[in-house]
């Protein structure tokens, strides 16, 4: 199953290679993954898509964990097998336990599910709901 | 816009009532929202789901606010207005601040730009992030 | 909300009135309701999905209000306003009860609940589900 | 393909086992497939979700085939392909020819359609069919 | 992975055949992918979607490649594999080179982060944006 | 409606001002619509969301009326209001007439329509397919 060829290190450009080390260099590894090796076919949106989830995902008012526990979840939501995939890989490492991936699978179903509820009975918002910040 | 009555605490049966009252109680609030007045229409569903809700969302290895705004980052990304609306004032509540809530909606930006990337060059899913647990 | 006007009959191409009055005629009604109007800006359009959905709705193996409710069931699923009242209006002529739509909204969300439970542990088919028939 | 382990019957809990057990006994089989072995991972789910699936297709105003039909036109149209095969293979347990999953294929692709026509038009819901009920 | 068998040549019925004789002419091709050998389990659905198709792709305001590449990308944005695989051969054929593929798959996913991003802060369809015909 | 204020030029940092102006410089305008001054309550966000923005809709291997039909196409398939009302409107200032909407919707429809139909009948991508480039 493939679009295109995974770029290989050997064959990549020095444009699509640099992006490898910094890839390699921030998340203290000496691996890449597919995605990034497929994105490597479009070298302008494997640069630009590399930098802004760096921005991202860094820590900020929210930890990294948070935050890629969010980014599982709402890759499972939308079906999107590579991503529940890699996105749980990278909870993982850096600490969810099978537990609260169980809880986040939950949370996941359960907002599914009412989502819908509210579409189906298409629910007016509240007032007080309005202007949150 | 609704499909249904929004049912009054004044002409509800028995059943509605005692878990309005549970829901005001677990909430400590005397207010009862329009998802709730809607779901009131079929009493089987607004039981169930204010049981599972309450299960799925109380404290555990996740705690409230982290569970609260995942809800809510899967409510964004499926465009449900009324649970984005709902979720993101209980996430408040919680204590998710302006800031919290931007990084927030960037991962699900993120999520769901980088869920097509993947999907659009279908990457098949790397070895290693297989059998996570 | 528009981002077409909506074709009044007087002013609408005979193409367009031929359609209209074929709606009329097979729903017994002298009322075209904002959908078909809409699509009667580009009249390749309604011609083919008029033709499209009375061919789609006929009674065959399924019944009209089966179908009528599947296809509510697939639009609230969607979070499609529009027609999920649409919709719903002719379900209930049909026949749907506040209870049948009770329980069809409970069926909607515990679908979108367990679709995304099996998509989060990606779980396998199971050999004896496949082959269908 | 995998997150989790499938849990055998032999190394489950007692919690889990009483699951299984009581799913066999409703289904009236000896079999669990790999859903509930997936869900098993995480005892609260799988017992939540199995006692509210348990109840949304009992027979109630809409029979269990229509619901089961129901559910499947669901799964297919958010692409579950788990679900798919799982609910496909249910109703055709409850009586669902080839020419019933035909008539129920076709009515998923023409909601699915006519969904995405009324909101790329921008379709307002027509006065008529606001307060269904 | 199947639900129904791929219906050969050799035991289609009449009906069936004389829209694969169809297929083949007008897509110049001695050859008849999966999808039409599925759909040919329910010979209306069949008919009635390569004469939708036909009509749809046909080349009018907007030229064949442009709609094949339309087509793509709301496959990629569905998540749909078959489609995303078929149309983008389909799509290749007429011409899409591997930089276009590129470009329209940033445009995908840059279009999905957006669509949460206005999700996300319920942003108000400005004045301007009304009426746009 | 609205999570967050729109943020007024007047009040607005010189960073989030300093990216307005680049707005208008770009689309040679001198009016900001809502959805960027709704994403400057998250100044980062606003940054990396306009420059990936003009990079990817720059003119390239397509044509900027090409990618905003694109955009516009995949909005609405996501149902997503604010951006089909939106790039409706680019589209259009960049010479996208009544018919070609026409044209594009029924390309949307239709591919939404055939994505089911793939995924219902879980049809397996054909080897041709494969390897695209």
């Amino acid at each position: 199953m493939a679009t295109v060829p995974l770029i290989e290190e050997e064959t990549a450009s020095a444009e699509v290679r640099a992006v490898f080390d910094d890839i390699r260099r921030v998340r203290n590894t000496d691996w890449i993954n597919n995605f990034w090796r497929a994105l490597a076919n479009h070298p302008p949106t494997l640069r630009r898509i590399w930098q802004g989830l760096k921005e991202v995902m860094a820590p900020g008012a929210l930890d990294p964990l948070t935050k890629e526990m969010m980014y599982l979840a709402v890759s499972i939501s939308n079906g999107c097998q590579y991503c529940t995939a890699s996105h749980g890989a990278a909870a993982k490492r850096l600490g969810m336990t099978p537990e609260m991936l169980g809880e986040l699978i939950a949370v996941v179903g359960m907002a599914n599910q009412t989502n819908r509820l509210a579409d189906g009975y298409r629910v007016a918002v509240d007032e007080r709901f309005e202007n949150l910040f």
